[in-house]
């Protein structure tokens, strides 16, 4: 009989350690060896400085597989319990096309896309957006639409911001109605304290009582109700303020657009096209304004430009990004959008088009015209006069014994004060929907029918005079795919033509485009975590709380900190959140005058410009020849500050890839001024496991959950930025207005539109954590390997601008590209742009040193893709040669070319070099070419002459 | 207050039909205009006899729209129970890694590819079909295999017949090994009967009793034992006989392969390689023998060749399908494959490498080892001495007892008869399994520890002289892809290499690409339906149960039979259960001698072969000059037939894509002389609604589910061939040995594996049909609408051969290319890969009629998508002008070097035309080309040079 091997030796097959990461051990091996070492923990010695080395494993329970993971998970999500969604609020229910479900939020082509700043390579999601920005401008009837925000109460908070920004009026007032969401009431009030405005919420009536530099309208208002806007904006223009209008995207369709009626600002949620409630997120804001305040507008916005060979070709314009964002001057940290939402929400009006959207619109309406007069004819009392989808119905007396009605048959309505509810109804209601609620509000003998009042004469709830007359999505891409088929070939197309990780390493320093397993995937679009509202009874959300209980403790684990703050729905979010939470603890202890927040010249742009919207006076901080933050400055201008010291932000291991030795020490110089010490999250996949940020004395930091935890980044966002503080702090995070959130002080505002952020995302995380376990720490060590291995093998060629003890870097490296460029002329843009060539995604341009690339490997590349890069970044220095040598002029080599398209190919072809080292320079190449859709893009031609909606078909023909 | 539409004229915009047909009512106006015609009805007038319209509405149920469609199966699919199934018997749990999961069979990129007969736009899907022949070559341990077969039943069969054909021995004798799985014996007694064979099924001992012509071995046998089948096959080589060893694919790994004992052929299911048990299927059978008798292989093999520049190849090598089959020479009518299945088989393979497969075997083998061990320390009896996941336990008089703790737990085992039960174990088991077998088998009490016995001595059930020594999978392909990434990326570099419906019209005649609709698609992997044990409790199928009856209901309303029979898994096998049935109810009736088929001469390869295989005698009946059945020959031959006439096939509307005018005089003249009706179902998209085969007088009839309902064709199978029959047959069609259906006789014996079939993805058809209710006619309609346009527009650039009433054709037309090559030199061949230059896959070539393309556009395809393929094909037509004028030399044009590749493209390129012109002759190509991965295959030298397993690496390098 055999020989058998033991179970417990038998176990491991199913790992999923071994999937996430890229090199196995044989590779590992390999790898070392090329650095002279014997093992990781070797090089791990010599890189992580021993005094904040965690030397002991993770508290976290041991690792489950995949299958027993998704079992775990899949008993939480059984206890979320799905009822009917009647609350409204902002949230819908909606139908995702299964087309679109299938092929974009569930197709890696797609989530797994990065932000789109190489536009050679990303024309496909560009397009998507450029629809994304053409509906909203069709829609609210403004000029220029944004590529989305986070959230609709963000978006509220940005349309404040701008109205400061652009108003001609020298009022600090800014006037809510206070019929607007409530969540987005808070998030306005927090974002107007932390710059300093003042607000007041009032009956929009008393708007003429005021002196204003903006207001905030909504349309229609909460409670259902549809306002001639144009008095109101008469008046404010009429002071030289600006009108921001928050809007319901589908009632947009059948009613007449703020835009026309001179709003300045529209904005509001795209979830109910197509996006999945998902317990408060991730979906995409809207936003549009007028042309006239286009650089002034916040986050991406996509243009159209032209490339090398005078082709169409977009790519975000006026870039707004974490590297260019203004840092001092920003009233605005918002550096990335929710792309992959906007997408859905984009491709969901191409697949409907015009006249199905309108239908949609209307077969709503329709619904809520006949729940109206079924109740107005058994009396009950109506609040709102006019209405699109939402009824404010006053039942007095028996709101107790209706409420109870609508629990029995599961159905959530919007419960508010002095006996009133509240009902939206939404495209997934049909006539049962209406026979429901009339049972619920008039007992089951209410002796109406939905059929005989649908034949009968029914009066709808807009105003004649508030009837769109206009047309909409006139555009060629919304007229065009409607047939399945059709649609499935069109989502194809704009796939095949961006590069994502499903096809090759997408090297970014600082961003961390690890594998996002399937398995960590498959959660989100399961109907107990995608169909919930994010104000249903909390009893009913209990396989989230549980998740997200969990994920807490586990990210607590992980970090050393003591509670978590899971609101923030982007790292720039977060740090925003976090300096608020400084900012309310120093004010709590009397010293609400600390206001200086001292930051390395190294920073991530976002850092200062997060200071910023906390109100905070920004004192850079040198960085000495290392790239290390310098200790003596340091010391000088905490001593300085003193006692109006608020806090430090530092990046760690830093932006030069770097683990600081100091780091314990600078956390002690601003403490011991009375400091509090933000710590940027961005890189903490060089820590998992090996070292915690409370430990090395951060008192706040945000988790990039689309970053160190599996989060894809979907082409743009979505992200996840939840803030881990330590305990003196833990009061000070954001609450929520609506659902009140146990911890923070119940009079925080919030800081982002739903209670837990992007709640429906989080399964992402805490299913690879829960795959993962204490073994994190191997991912961490293997990224770690990785980024040296690449700087070993690349040195030579480029030499490694920083690196720390025992000259290793942490888990990225800075490749310096300037001594080239001073010799050559070839740029690190040439570079980036070749990579295409080869079928890669450029690593991070110019962050955080102009002229130099940051590179990334993470630790999921495999040993082989690791190879595929380091050759094909030989192969270019070696081409960098031959233009330095002469072989080839300055300007038409196949660096300055680069990349090369199909358009190049078969046009007349008179090049210094052949047409196989343009296009396919390497075996890989050879065999699985990917190719750039368009030459390089003309940035400077295309923001002289801005132009952000879809293009005229004819200009595609030219 | 504004107008409002009523309710029920908003209820359209979700219909799935506008999503299902690809011209909206604008371009069906656009198109009949083309056709100088008011409106679909009249073309349909004009098209389809009259004699056979259904000139009312099909008896169906309203259409649901997609959310109710998915929420009624999702209710079905909530009555089948998912117990732990332990039964065996062919069907073992088994984990689908997520990665394939969702990158292959939720992919349309992978399920809505065509069979690959075009292999320059296929070698992604021919490389995973490489992989499969080559695991099956190195798990065997024999020479050759082939692309996968039905199901592991019909595989026995086919080894049987290859035996019969191969071996010297002159006896008529098959003997089978009693201990094989009951449905393989079953399968193999229909067919050995159909082909008039004697077969002998005994205990495996009595083998020396018999002079035959080959044996079925089964190994490990069906109650677990495993036996030295050395001396078995010296036996029947002893006698110039074959063995045929039915193996389990996961006990390979550590078995010494049947190949190195000795057998001839060796097949089995490689289903427990990731692929669901699906109730029943789709699963792909493996099937491999020795060199020798390749020209005797059944159904496709994947061979090696070398294309126009050179390169390594892949493609279909001795081509056998449908057009080549062997006619009345077969005895076999395979021409399918399960492609799909066989990938996610082979990709299960690359994923876990021969390291991961051996712990899971070996974990498997294990848990039984410790479940024996435990089980015979308490007295339990075991019948098996060796096993590998199998154990046969002998309870006596307590068999009640531990079926009932067994339900108690909702655990099935396989009960068998006289107090023993069976237990086979498998991937998804684990410890907890093997403690919760203790108490079914032993009481709670029981007393024993999996830990425990882990540690101590166990006994392995493999023998030593049986335990594997060889090697296997060492071919890079199988251990260069185990993390999530390489894996993801593999997948997504073998799609991108092939063009599928997701990417152009796939315009074959006679195969009815239409669309795979993602609704449709949803249902099959709901663990519901995919993890289901065929051979479980039928009370626990509740949920199949209630999706088959509606379904079958629906097709009989369809095509106005009494009965459908599911369980032919193809047309072919469909075929032959209908020609089974035909022969049966002759021999009922006493009249067992009528054994002469009748077939057009136009007829699919596959009819003369399932005659054949139901061993009647072939008599080919002509066409006349229109193509149509020669009404006068059939007169003839059937009179001369007379009392021996068995029945005609015939295909409707004919394989020349014309409503044969005779059809119901044709059926008229076979029943007069006492024959029956097979209507072939190939077709039959063009009747769904206007007519049905029983109404014109079929009396049986297949139905390609994979065509007409929406099933897609994966690459090349699975498909589904139901027969519906009218109720004198109904008694007559196939029974299953395990699991016992209502209304035909029980003695019939199964001619599939399993008792429906694929029964897994027959809720696409059903999706299909509740989307589509009564408007399945306008489905049908438009698909007769597209097919005339394109006649219409491409008739004068190429002769359209056949048509029939008014001009017309019916849902597909014959473009005749003969007269072009006459003039010119240039072939069908030639136009339809010049098609992939154009980013169209080629229509079907060369059948019926050699030297022409047969188009069938399907309703699916969009006005959009017909004009850009009649763009395409004028263009082309305009490129042989050149030819034929002399611009272009005859033999070196665009025509006869297609498709190009980027290898012509960086090549030195000397042509007489440019390099856009060869790869970006169109619009669409220079916006969104597709690119053909190997230059024109050259299938002779592939065919010369046999090499059908993976290429040595250094063979692709030279």
């Amino acid at each position: 009989m055999s020989q058998m091997p033991s179970l417990s030796q038998l176990q491991q097959p199913d790992a999923f350690l071994r999937r996430h990461l890229g090199p196995d051990e044989a590779e590992q091996r390999a790898m070392l060896e090329v650095l002279g070492l014997a093992s990781c923990d070797e090089l791990i010695v010599q890189t992580v400085p021993p005094a904040i080395r965690l030397n002991r494993p993770l508290d976290l329970p041991k690792a489950l597989d995949e299958q027993q993971a998704l079992a775990k998970l899949r008993g939480y999500a059984e206890q979320n319990q799905l009822w009917t969604n009647l609350i409204g609020m902002g949230y819908y229910g909606t139908i995702t096309p299964t087309v679109i479900l299938r092929n974009v939020l569930e197709n890696p082509g797609w989530y797994t896309a990065y932000t789109p700043y190489q536009p050679e390579i990303a024309q496909g999601r560009l397009e998507a957006l450029l629809n994304f920005q053409q509906l909203t401008i069709d829609l609210t009837g403004l000029d220029l639409a944004s590529a989305s925000l986070l959230d609709e109460a963000t978006a509220a908070a940005e349309a404040m911001a701008l109205a400061k920004r652009v108003a001609k009026s020298k009022s600090n007032l800014f006037f809510v109605d206070e019929d607007c969401h409530p969540q987005t009431i808070s998030v306005v009030q927090t974002r107007a304290q932390a710059f300093g405005f003042d607000v007041v919420v009032a009956p929009v009536d008393n708007l003429a009582q005021h002196q204003v530099f903006g207001a905030l309208l909504q349309y229609p208002d909460t409670h259902g109700e549809i306002r001639d806007l144009r008095p109101l904006i008469e008046h404010l223009h009429g002071q030289q303020a600006l009108a921001c209008v928050g809007a319901d995207l589908l009632s947009l369709l059948l009613l007449t657009p703020p835009g026309e009626l001179g709003a300045d600002v529209v904005f509001g949620s795209a979830q109910r096209f197509g996006v999945p409630m998902g317990y408060g997120g991730p979906h995409a804001a809207f936003f549009a304004t007028r042309d006239e305040f286009k650089r002034a507008m916040p986050g991406r916005i996509i243009g159209v430009s032209k490339d090398a060979r005078g082709n169409v070709a977009l790519r975000m314009a006026l870039q707004t990004r974490e590297q260019h964002i203004r840092r001092e001057k920003a009233n605005s940290n918002i550096c990335t959008a929710q792309v992959l939402l906007a997408n859905i929400a984009s491709c969901y009006a191409v697949y409907h088009g015009p006249e199905g959207l309108r239908r949609i619109a209307e077969r709503v309406h329709r619904l809520t015209a006949i729940l109206a007069e079924g109740l107005a004819r058994k009396g009950v009392q109506r609040d709102n006069q006019n209405f699109f989808d939402t009824l404010t119905l006053d039942v007095g007396g028996s709101q107790t014994a209706v409420i109870e009605s609508a629990k029995a048959v599961r159905v959530n309505l919007r419960i508010l004060g002095r006996g009133k509810l509240g009902v939206s109804l939404d495209e997934t209601c049909t006539a049962q929907t209406v026979e429901q609620l009339f049972a619920i509000f008039l007992g089951a003998d209410h002796g109406l029918s939905v059929e005989e009042l649908d034949q009968g004469v029914i009066v709808g709830g807009i105003p004649g005079d508030l009837a769109r007359t206009s047309g909409y999505l006139d555009h060629p891409v919304f007229n065009a795919h409607h047939s399945e088929t059709e649609m499935l070939r069109y989502l194809k197309q704009l796939e095949n033509k961006d590069l994502a990780l499903n096809q090759a390493m997408i090297p970014l320093g600082s961003c961390t485009m690890k594998l996002n397993a399937t398995s960590e995937m498959i959660p989100i679009t399961w109907p107990e975590f995608a169909n919930l509202h994010p104000f249903a009874p909390r009893e009913q959300a209990l396989g989230y709380k549980l998740m997200i209980d969990e994920l807490e403790a586990w990210l607590c684990a992980i970090t050393g900190f003591d509670a978590i703050c899971m609101q923030p729905n982007s790292g720039a979010q977060g740090e925003y959140a976090g300096l608020l939470a400084i900012r309310r603890y120093h004010e709590s202890r009397g010293e609400g005058h600390r206001n200086i927040c001292l930051i390395p010249a190294s920073a991530h742009g976002t850092n200062p410009a997060s200071a910023q919207m906390a109100n905070m006076r920004v004192v850079i901080v040198e960085c000495d020849q290392d790239g290390n933050v310098d200790l003596e400055d340091l010391k000088l201008k905490a001593g300085e500050a003193g006692g109006q010291l608020s806090c430090l932000m530092a990046t760690y291991p830093s932006t030069h890839g770097v683990y600081e030795e100091g780091i314990r020490e600078i956390c002690e110089v601003i403490h011991s001024q009375g400091g509090q010490v933000y710590m940027d999250g961005a890189n903490l996949n060089a820590q998992v496991g090996l070292a915690r940020p409370a430990d090395i004395g951060a008192d706040v930091s945000h988790m990039n959950l689309h970053k160190t935890f599996c989060i894809p980044h979907g082409g743009g966002g979505p992200g996840m930025g939840p803030i881990g503080v330590r305990a003196h702090l833990a009061p000070f995070v954001a609450n929520h207005p609506v659902i009140e959130l146990k911890g923070p002080n119940p009079e925080n505002g919030a800081v982002s539109a739903a209670p837990w952020g992007s709640a429906s995302i989080l399964p992402i995380s805490w299913m690879y954590i829960a795959m993962m376990g204490p073994e994190l720490a191997d991912a961490t060590e293997v990224a770690i390997l990785s980024a040296n291995y690449l700087a070993q093998r690349l040195g030579d060629a480029y030499p490694v601008l920083y690196s720390g003890r025992n000259g290793r870097v942490a888990h990225e490296c800075i490749l310096d590209l300037r001594p080239l460029k001073a010799q050559t002329g070839i740029t690190e843009e040439d570079v980036a742009k070749r990579l295409m060539d080869y079928g890669f995604h450029a690593p991070t341009m110019s962050f955080p040193v102009p002229g130099t690339l940051m590179v990334e490997p993470t630790e999921s590349e495999s040993k082989h893709e690791l190879d595929r890069f380091i050759e094909a970044m030989l192969s270019i220095r070696a081409e960098i040669a031959k233009v330095q040598a002469g072989d080839w002029p300055a300007e038409d080599n196949p660096l300055k070319r680069a990349p090369h398209t199909l358009a190049d190919v078969i046009g007349h072809w008179e090049r210094p070099y052949s047409i196989e080292e343009a296009v396919a320079p390497s075996d890989h190449t050879r065999a699985h070419k990917y190719w750039p859709t368009v030459n390089r893009v003309d940035n400077v031609y295309g923001d002289r002459n801005l132009f952000c909606a879809c293009v005229p078909v004819d200009d595609y023909r030219e």
